[in-house]
């Protein structure tokens, strides 16, 4: 519909402004409707097109809504999109989980989340998962929290700020929560921790090196717990 | 599942910390179901049970993330999950408009989207239908927008913060952003304003109540235009 549309349905005649086809605003939604087409044939019989495609458009609308750059946002949002429909295939039982699920979830999803994530992969390899997500996800990823991960061999990659969705929690067998309060609900049964640990927002980086070392002691604990749980 | 799972699959003997049952932490996952299970059956052959359940529970999850107050939330999620499943029907072409579709969106849904919204219902009355949403949305609407619509005999009622998401884009004929730059992306065809109006966050009773003057000749001007538009 390039007009208003009257209230009788018929298409109004004079001129009315729209948004033009080059314009930064537009969705691009033949792109979306092109990844939700491939997701669909890589999740036959776990998710329905249906629910697939709504999965799609709204992760790209959601990831839109704090992005700071917008042209790379179809990519995040296939990205993000794959991980939450694996997420609700493990959570239906359709997706086995080899190794057990972690979600670490933070505000933004920008400092402690993402360093404790990444801090539990590198102590783990193979023996865990790790997600994150944040209440309130920030536009990009602390640079400083970048930088004292990479002091120590660690390269954040192609991570980015994503907010916390139901399927990941759903998945999740272990949820731990940094200064979030009550914005992560969890569901019955899961094994669930707060880490009182400081938000690296805003702080130096002396204090974002000590954060990550706190993590890294908590994460450390963590794995120990978990594979003597699972023996 | 009570326990760690054990990388074989068994589950493991040892005791682990787990959420209780009675804990505020846990997701209200019978009345959210149930909630599903009604709306399915509202909008059988228009949104399949499988998509209004991801709804319902994303609602759910999203809403949570930034909500003071948690008590009432499963109420807050049917009532947005609804607005939204008729949206994707409107969409969908599966429920027919009657009126054009507006919506209003800001950064908070606190204020300048809630203003706008509630004064063009007010002006428009069953001429056009209003929806409005955020960017980022904050857990209660601004205090003293609340009280310089009543001032003028309008009440916001029930509405609360909501975020943007893709369904109401879709749904809209008439999207107005105002300060959310390019966290909202809309569909080619749609008629599409960026109005340039201050964020009443902080200021002080008169500043609001300019803003809402403001908005309030904008949205005559808007309904001059759609009703001429419609004629």
């Amino acid at each position: 519909m390039s007009t208003l549309p009257a209230q009788d349905g018929s298409v109004p005649s004079g001129p009315a402004p729209t948004v033009d086809s080059g314009s930064a605003a537009l969705i691009p939604e033949r792109l979306l409707h092109s990844i939700a087409a491939d997701l669909s044939r890589r999740f036959v019989g776990i998710v329905s097109p249906e629910t697939v495609q709504r999965l799609v458009f709204e992760s790209y609308t959601t990831l839109r809504r704090t992005a700071r750059i917008t042209r790379f946002l179809p990519v995040l949002a296939q990205r993000f999109a794959t991980e939450r429909l694996i997420a609700l295939g493990q959570a239906r039982g359709l997706i086995t989980k080899e190794v057990p699920e972690i979600l670490m979830v933070c505000v933004h999803n920008a400092g402690r989340s993402q360093m404790a994530g990444a801090l539990l992969a590198h102590q783990a390899g193979d023996r865990v998962h790790v997600r994150s997500a944040g209440s309130l996800p920030a536009n990009e990823i602390n640079l400083l929290v970048v930088q004292v991960l990479a002091e120590i061999g660690l390269d954040l990659g192609e991570e980015f700020p994503k907010p916390l969705t139901d399927d990941v929690v759903q998945a999740a067998d272990v949820v731990i929560t940094m200064g979030c309060g009550d914005a992560c609900a969890v569901y019955p049964g899961k094994h669930y921790l707060d880490w009182d640990v400081p938000d690296p927002e805003g702080q130096t980086l002396d204090t974002v090196r000590a954060i990550r070392d706190d993590l890294d002691r908590r994460v450390r604990d963590l794995l120990t717990d978990l594979v003597a749980a699972a023996t």
